[in-house]
């Protein structure tokens, strides 16, 4: 899959995904919903457990990774965990609900009402597919680490077959998709402006402290987690 | 209600919210998970949205508070919306999900399989009641701006009868809760560790930037938005 179709495949195909408040803040692009989840490290995953008048929602964070590349059209978006996880298990074949959010900073507005943050969430909703194909599963699992540590994979021995069989791959198809994203300032009421009540916002981002080595670990930190940590280190 | 009464309590009082993986690193501690709330920014609130067949899963990034003092007896976190938007509609006297997670450290280990990340999720199942009492829903209004910039809803003007009418609060009750985290490096196989292969973590944290203050505002940047800045930007 090129970036093109990837590009010109408006986000927000259907009305679960259509950004229904604040529409000014949706955003209907793909390559702006990519660079969200490139930027974004946890995922939060909601799936529905128990039945009936029992069942409600259960939200829980979790390692995720995209591949343009993957089997669905719009590219395919991978969670894992324990094959002995409840919430797996709920996921598997059921509607889920990815959620992934930047913030980016706190508006300070002039009023309570006009308080608000600056962030990007990329909301994706599908149908959870288990990945049993073990090239699919192989390749899901290092395109998460790499989401995490780019680069890292090829430097580490291949997975056992106890260690693939411990863990479950779930499959959310990209293409039921939204971003919706806020910057810059407040927007107050003009009363409150000419009143001079001060009004900005202040930048957040999440910043990475020196690599630590473990009590084990030999040689030099490795290019990869070095070079991880001084691309987050960066101040927008 | 005092810290104490709060700390005497478990977390964890029933099977939704007992943290069924990773048992060394669920929290069942009150002090903890208040931690943990006061930290974070934004929560991600779960609902189960639509009906029968078509009925999914609903995860959205918003902000929050909590009052320790509030109506329930272990306390009470508040969400807050624009009355029309369709997941506040969902949300009323139904249960709900709140995931307040922070990011700390990305783990890296010496095998795919033994990547993590340090973090601490609170996880918080409950019915939502719709605010309507105007002294509670202006109480939890204050805190959530507080929760962002801590002091600064004692220097705004009142809400107004349409900002407070075009504002919906949801309030869940703090009693069904989980806290899970994780800190340190990696939890490697020995052979891998024999074998020399790096392992260790990077630190993680949100950092505020300097406050921008809008193209309308005068005067000095005030004392709550440099002291919440200076506050984010410590690394620890």
């Amino acid at each position: 899959m090129t970036t093109t179709s990837l590009t010109s495949n408006p986000l927000s195909p259907t009305p679960r995904t259509t950004v229904t408040r604040g529409r000014n803040r949706a955003v209907v692009d793909r390559t702006a919903l990519h660079a969200a989840l490139a930027d974004g490290l946890v995922a939060h995953l909601g799936v529905v457990v128990g039945e009936g008048a029992a069942a409600h929602p259960l939200v829980l964070p979790t390692a995720f990774a995209v591949d343009v590349e993957g089997p669905d059209r719009d590219g395919t978006l991978y969670v894992h965990g324990s094959v002995a996880a409840g919430w797996l298990r709920a996921s598997r074949d059921a509607t889920v609900c990815v959620t992934v959010t930047l913030l980016d900073g706190l508006v300070a507005g002039r009023s309570a009402f006009h308080h608000s943050m600056n962030y990007r969430s990329a909301v994706v909703i599908g149908s959870a597919r288990l990945v049993e194909d073990p090239v699919e599963k192989a390749r899901a699992l290092a395109r998460i680490v790499d989401h995490m540590l780019p680069g890292r994979s090829s430097t580490l021995r291949e997975s056992t077959r106890k260690e693939l069989a411990a863990t479950a791959v779930l499959a959310v198809p990209l293409h039921e998709a939204s971003l919706k994203e806020r910057d810059g300032g407040p927007v107050d009421e003009s009363e409150d402006v000419d009143a001079g009540v001060w009004g900005g916002h202040v930048p957040v981002r999440l910043v990475a402290g020196e690599p630590v080595a473990d009590a084990d670990a030999r040689g030099p930190v490795p290019a990869d987690v070095t070079a991880r940590a001084a691309q987050l280190a960066r101040l927008p």
